[in-house]
């Protein structure tokens, strides 16, 4: 191990229960509850800094309808979805499961009161660093065209 | 395009109704049940052709408990789950939900007849030549240990 990786490796002393770490000790919980905040953040210097905080640089997002790559473009998407379907809540509605580098869990999305509009599942991939690599998600309900 | 791509070009005329396609002109429906097969198949050269049928040559398996990365991995990860539980039967239990790159479907395995033993959702990501990249399986129904 060279001295240049001796700081990831002293914060990776923090291990969670599920052995997964951040870069900053953070469990794997933090990181999908802060990137799920992102979706709900409409102060665009608070959700660009959440985005920089759970995604790494080179981020990658796909869904059935949507996909950005970087903070930029993410930030941009997470602003047209807030425009489009304002006051729009997702929710993370299961526990964060994760093994290796991977992660998954269950969302919907709709009114902060009310019943949910989509609901689907991410899966997503980490970083040595703890950062999202890549989220994939997928559709379980969306209103009729 | 180049003069290097357009055999792929042609066959990715025979695109299906999703929009994704394998190097021959195969669904991913085609691929995901020829990965299922060969869960389920124990001639060790019939398992073995299907994995390359299936896999691209870096592909990598990861779930809670096992992995395996390229086609020898693969098949001897295979080959000692048979060994340990003869007579399971690995089946594809929802559609093949796919867009972009990725996929993802619910399996279970048990007994051929008779209530399943472990249930879960693989999530796997295609070449461009529609070959699995990566499988990450994730576990809904596991005995108590």
């Amino acid at each position: 191990m060279s001295d240049r990786t001796s700081a990831a490796t002293s914060a990776n002393a923090n291990a969670n229960a599920n052995g997964a770490v951040g870069a900053t000790g953070e469990s794997v919980d933090v990181v999908i509850d802060g990137y799920v905040a992102t979706w709900n953040e409409t102060d665009a210097a608070r959700r660009q800094a959440g985005i920089a905080r759970a995604w790494a640089d080179a981020g990658r997002y796909r869904d059935p309808l949507m996909g950005s790559t970087g903070h930029g473009e993410i930030d941009a998407m997470l602003a047209a979805v807030q425009a489009r379907f304002p006051g729009f809540v997702l929710k993370r509605t299961s526990k964060v499961d994760c093994h290796n580098d991977a992660v998954r869990f269950s969302w919907s999305l709709g009114p902060a009161s009310g019943p949910s509009v989509v609901e689907g599942v991410d899966f997503g991939t980490l970083t040595p660093e703890g950062k999202l690599a890549t989220i994939v998600g997928f559709i379980d309900k969306m209103p009729a065209a």
